[in-house]
């Protein structure tokens, strides 16, 4: 460096990436939830009867903050009785994706 | 679902990678450090010199942290005046892809 003039500014962590990163950490059923769209489990009834310990309120919760971030949509059927099924959002799968390669290094974390 | 028998069992957060990633995107200037790496710009002087607001302590404490993840690796030679270099490991490298992939997905996040 010749003089000393900064060729850096500060790099912060992206406000939003951080946001949702965060949330669907801290949201207990997120990954679940994930894995059973994935399984094309996508009724909430039978989201419900699938898996130990997760109740219909637990689930709305967690649907509710994964369409917020646009990870999951809501899809609403005209019949009757009427029918509903979530599914994963373009956006949503790239963010998935993205998750998963953080579980996949999981192992070789030491802290 | 004939019976009511669960098939699945709750897939929470991997601890170690939500550790990891709150940490470092928490670090106001980690990412900022993994930009001077990646520009070889690998020693402590330097880095400070070459970015507004970075101050020693600062990054010294960066630094450290991302050692104890196991995301930087720090190289002492043997001379004198004794000469002190900062690299990413293989695993950091990783990690690193994976944020910038979430960075990325920044403009595409709605809330």
């Amino acid at each position: 460096m010749i003089n000393n003039e900064k060729i850096f500014l500060r790099n912060s962590a992206p406000e939003r990436s951080k946001r949702i990163v965060e949330a669907v950490f801290r949201c207990k059923w997120s990954l679940t939830v994930y894995q059973l769209l994935a399984e094309k489990i996508n009724r909430p009834g039978e989201m419900v009867r699938s898996v130990e310990g997760l109740t219909t309120k637990v689930l709305n919760e967690c649907l509710r903050k994964n369409i917020e971030f646009g990870i999951i949509k809501r899809i609403e059927y005209n019949e009757v009785p009427p029918k509903v099924e979530y599914v994963v959002t373009p956006f949503g799968e790239k963010f998935i994706n993205i998750l998963d390669k953080l579980v996949e290094l999981e192992s070789e974390i030491v802290v």
